[in-house]
């Protein structure tokens, strides 16, 4: 097993003004291929510091991916800190700093003197190329292991990581052998994730081939079933599919789908798919549901958007519903979440409506409908129909979180026609 | 100058399964005492791992800070590693023990003997009572360093550090002086971070009695002048408020307000104060703006809703945007614009109608309108005007979100009757 050490480099990840999300994304990365991170580090700025840190680092791990300080200004100290503790000076890459040179030119913008220093290496590194910025990327060995050192800026970190550390990790951990980390997702909505694994407490003992991998993207836990395999094994693929949908019966209904697409894609699909359109009757999630609709590219082909009809005033003007039956029902009732499904339908043209209307909070709760409660409506070709949900109540955003959520599950459930209508 | 240092303690945090936050959130509330960090370590459940990063923490810190490890199970084991680190034992802490079973009784659960392990700590230690769960912080003295241990979770990690260890560093700090860290924020919007270095440079220099910080919420920047005083001290109060208004003038119009209220916040107080209300018709923001202003409790009292218009069609049917203005003009134009905040006004009598409309890209642009490509429309009482705005195409989501607070920003200053109208 490659040992890996994150090790982040800057004074504005310690005094809160940016979070480290590098080494959070490398262990990611790492999961993936079945490696993990075993330690990770943030220093300042500061040379007694960075070296200290890369001395610990190099006595716990094989591999240490440094991230930032290679920036051309003074406070920028990466390589010369590497080339300190690894009692080598600096050498003066020639092909980086014409590469950098190019990058100004090709702006038309005389290159300032001060990026001159982002080219001076350690001399025992080599260099690997960052196709997304001025400053490269290098290896150094440093006593029994080897520092990877790559710029802090997100987009540059990840380049350098997946096109150059992860290939040579796979290479040394796969000797040869053509296996990789293979992967099932299960999307979860409406089980805490203590109670996924409860569930699942048995499934994880009694398959020791494949493990179990929770992630929560609220309101959502996503399940991963995991099994390093040949991909070209087709024996060992099936028996991966067999087990997550063996994870996925056991968890239970409320394992909604397989696979990594969230939601609102589903949804986008189902439509498209149809050639069928879609608006949206929304109150107590305040336009969130169509937020996140149009969030995905190529979203107007199926949604024509909608009403946001957060007043009453614009449940009966906007949308058609009568003014009796919100007198009768209350806007939250199975009444009004119908009204305003089919009102949206009819004013719009859609071949499909979907309407919310709940208790989000703080205030607006009562004995009867407390906060969390929520009445989603359905209206469709097959007709009309409204599904209710007591959700818990986690606070006003993580309700409307929720509620959105779980409109687009009931929505999708409509459209695969499993029996939510009729 | 107290120095520390964060231990995150956990697995789940070098696998990419969760992002340890609570170093960020230190580092924060540190700043704001005008303490940072000295360096941050994260380690995996794993004894020799803990033990050395212990060693190495207190080499660098008089206060490191562990998070994690604290639970019931068998792999919680950060007390036992401090006590080991220290060459002490482990002392049950009845007072803890005590509690945790009161906390079950209150709950009408058997307490599992697992948590018996919880109230096991390090001989040396001082308790620190945890009001939010039933694992309880202690402080002990290691080296010449203490080590203050924390639940990893967040919300418990929060509470025992700001109800005990933010006021012992406040009380060590200031050696009894009365000086506290107090700050003003500048909100701007539309100006990139390194644009308003280079503007406040010179204050900073000139200013050596205040500091500057930066922090980014998407897509505004938030700037913080930040000084050390009594808050006893009128003059000192008063040269604060002048430095910041200073700063403000110095980084010019996009700063656009002081104080730590998002816009919409600000929009809703303007409309609260004036009684009145507003109705959103959004087409390329597809309900962002909307949701942005129902995300603040008691919303209802000013925000009616609107139309999501996302389809030309919705545009004039829902709103009455004549045909032959989107045929002639576009959709993305000011005529559109202007007709669907007056449309969206006429439809649902609200005071004010703000509309969006615009290319978020990916696909849409033009040469003549590029992706970024906004006109946002104002109906009110004054009359209706349009804005227009070519935005940065940073990519379908930023380029959503610069539109709603742009939207937001548009709106605040017509409502403040700063000229936008008129």
């Amino acid at each position: 097993m490659i040992r890996v050490f994150s090790l982040a480099i800057g004074d504005e990840l310690l005094d809160g003004r940016v979070a480290d999300n590098n080494t959070k994304d490398l262990g990611d990365a790492l999961a993936v291929m079945g490696l993990e991170l075993v330690g990770a580090m943030t220093v300042p700025d500061s040379r007694a510091n960075i070296i200290a840190a890369l001395h610990h680092a190099v006595s716990q791990a094989d591999v240490v991916v440094t991230s930032g300080g290679l920036g051309p200004t003074s406070d920028d100290i990466t390589a010369e800190c590497i080339a300190e503790a690894a009692t080598v000076g600096l050498r003066f890459d020639e092909p980086s700093y014409e590469r950098m040179k190019a990058m100004f030119d090709g702006r038309g913008i005389p290159m300032p003197e001060n990026n001159r220093r982002q080219a001076m290496l350690p001399a025992s590194s080599r260099t690997l190329e960052n196709q997304m910025g001025t400053a490269p990327g290098f290896v150094t060995p440093l006593a029994r292991a080897e520092v990877w050192s790559f710029p802090g800026v997100p987009k540059e970190y990840r380049h350098l990581r997946d096109d150059y550390l992860l290939p040579m990790l796979q290479d040394r951990q796969q000797h040869g052998k053509p296996s990789r980390l293979l992967r099932r997702s299960i999307r979860v909505l409406g089980l805490a994730e203590s109670a996924i694994g409860e569930r699942l407490a048995l499934f994880e003992k009694g398959h020791s081939d494949v493990r179990v991998q929770y992630r929560v993207a609220f309101p959502e836990i996503i399940i991963r079933v995991v099994m390093v395999a040949d991909p070209a094994d087709t024996g060992a693929i099936a028996r991966l599919d067999l087990l997550a949908a063996e994870a996925q019966r056991t968890i239970g209904a409320h394992a909604y789908a397989m696979g990594d697409d969230p939601l609102e894609v589903r949804v986008l699909e189902h439509l498209a798919h149809r050639h069928e359109s879609l608006a949206l009757a929304e109150s107590c999630t305040g336009g969130l549901i169509s937020k996140r609709l149009t969030d995905v590219p190529g979203a107007s082909a199926s949604i024509l958007g909608g009403v946001v009809s957060y007043a009453d005033s614009l449940k009966v003007g906007m949308l058609g519903v009568p003014a009796a039956c919100i007198e009768e029902h209350g806007a939250v009732s199975e009444e009004t979440a119908k009204a305003m499904a089919q009102g949206v339908v009819t004013r719009t043209g859609a071949t499909w409506g979907l309407s919310v209307t709940g208790v989000a909070g703080p205030d607006g709760g009562s004995a009867h409908k407390p906060v969390g409660t929520v009445w989603f409506g359905i209206a469709g070709p097959p007709g009309v129909v409204a599904v209710h949900k007591k959700l818990p109540d986690f606070g006003r955003d993580r309700v409307r979180e929720m509620a959105a959520a779980t409109g687009l599950r009931v929505l999708l459930e409509a459209l695969a026609g499993e029996g939510v209508i009729g």
